[in-house]
């Protein structure tokens, strides 16, 4: 049973995502297709790989992702498929599968989608999920190779640059300085601080929009309703959390605010 | 592999799509279920016939489209269920298929459902989605012929009047008078105007909201952010689309807005 | 085809419940899943208990149901996974399966989910929907027996104790004080009282925000748009409603509203 998800910033509510669906079972009947999301924020690129990275490793070997957050559709970016160590990769080059690319172990292998016999048969300038990614995932999944698809990507694929926490150098403290990455449904504030910024020993504290939270749970059980704590979330990124409440709210900050994280030396 | 496509205002708050995938499961356990959109606005039928419209040419042949905006429901208004060319529609018969109708190439038989041996064994007054249409489209997908389900379908299919486009007459000037038809979850407004509606040569341009737009993109890329652009959508209507933006907020106007497209004779 | 269903709190936008159909897909390829909802309100468990109780009946037999409203994870709550009449849940033992425990006829069988061989690999503290559900239902679905992934529950499963309507007493007027315990997208107002609390003779009254409503529609269509009216809902509770619109912004009213039933004694 092949598997195809779909990660786009198309909403749900005009049937966008469904129609891609309906050109992939009409090549493929048998496939499963599974919606990652269709809410990244519109022409949010690295949300888009940011969402892909959280999700893939969790799909079974051989799953091809879609995604599709493509401001460039219509103009000279470059449509791709790619295999990236063991899920493949359909979509624009735009970097939405920079995330995909980092975690990746095993080769990697990318072509250029310029052979329209694997398309639909007319390709608007404003739909290419529908008219090229949706068919071309397809095709994979009915076993066409992936060098059938298309010639080999020149050049390399486009990559976004994740922001990385940098040293924290302050008289008597050491640290990191980073920012939050991803807002969840629930107000949590994922940092780009992961398990490797965080000190194995110490008492260390994050402070963010004039707050600071210092001692980190392992679980939303370890404080009270309301409490701001700090634990490493579900995705291995070190989170700022409000027990049974929103973070994001109570602190009114959104993606990119700074976060510092340190400990005394 | 048959595959049912469902379209609603029920919203997937609460649960009633998955309600109508649980029905039909229990009779065809074998059917793929696409999710069109469940975010028709409460009660506007003409809005799901346009989305129905949208999104099923992109379907296989076969596919059967349950589709429930349904003020009516539980009032004499007729349940049908039809073949219309390479489809299947099942729903009231208040306009929903009036797109699907205007499209359809092929032959076109509707009934009338009337044969509670296919429903569930007990009829809500107010979830027809559930009790009628699911089981319905159920028994369709395993091979029940349409003839079956219901009793031919008399004095025709109910129709909405879909607004057309009317001649412009003005001195010096040729074109025609709209009306947005659809806004999607970027913000594109789409007109009711169609390729056959735009001059071959010439400069067109469109008033919408006091603003005046000349010339037709091809692309989104042909445009800077923040520009206001016209161009054929995906699905074959002239759109406004602000790039990378949204046009409705940008104009504040919504469906029905009058739009004129117009040239130099 | 075995059916795994998948209720939360997660909503759609960050790719949770995406997240465990990979999981699944992984362990158990051919089984088809479907989202009941995302939108439960974050933490609430009672609103869960009771959308699970108004789908889970239109499933076919052996459907298993993965909820997870689980404001205790990484807690000393327990996990389980439970066969509750011709149905399966797997989910935190918080309450969530108390709705589809009263509505069952047949035995119940519950266990603990003590036996990480039937889990991921590593389990985090915040997300067991991934690392313990999903892949406990799936092994389910592939045939493992339910004794096999847990210990007998000790000292039974936590129930949430719904609320229920009282009997009402004034001088001349017999009836019920009940509550809202469900507004749906469409803002109709389900409350606690269903067909056996409704006299089979008179004309009962509903009293809900100062507003009284006489007599029961057995439709929509027996009031015209605007029209506040009482009916027996699709889930057979009592319902008031406002025809082509919502009750619950006319009222400006939310889950737990009083209302009364009454009539003349």
């Amino acid at each position: 049973m092949k598997l195809i998800t779909l990660l786009t910033d198309f909403g749900l509510q005009d049937g966008y995502p469904a129609i891609m669906k309906g050109v992939i079972w009409g090549i493929a009947p048998e496939v499963q297709i599974a919606d990652l999301t269709h809410s990244i924020p519109a022409q949010d690129i690295l949300a888009g790989a940011l969402a892909l990275g959280r999700a893939a490793p969790y799909f079974p070997p051989g799953t091809i992702h879609v995604a599709v957050v493509d401001p460039g559709v219509g103009t000279q970016r470059r449509a791709m498929a790619a295999r990236i160590g063991e899920c493949f990769f359909v979509g624009p080059d735009n970097g939405l599968c920079t995330v995909l690319l980092d975690q990746a172990a095993g080769a990697i292998q990318a072509v250029q989608l310029d052979r329209p016999r694997f398309w639909l048969p007319e390709v608007s300038h404003s739909f290419h999920g529908r008219d090229i990614f949706a068919p071309v995932a397809a095709h994979l999944a009915t076993g066409v190779a992936l060098d059938e698809l298309g010639s080999p990507l020149a050049q390399g694929v486009v990559r976004l640059i994740i922001p990385q926490p940098t040293p924290l150098a302050a008289p008597g403290r050491r640290g990191w300085r980073g920012q939050v990455i991803h807002v969840d449904a629930f107000g949590n504030l994922a940092t780009n601080f992961t398990r490797q910024h965080v000190p194995s020993t110490g008492n260390p504290c994050l402070r963010i929009a004039g707050q600071e939270i210092c001692g980190l749970a392992s679980t939303f059980g370890e404080g009270r309703p309301g409490d701001l704590i700090a634990m490493l979330d579900s995705a291995g990124q070190l989170s700022l959390c409000e027990v049974n409440g929103s973070a994001a709210r109570r602190l009114t900050v959104a993606v990119g605010e700074p976060v510092e994280l340190y400990w005394q030396d």
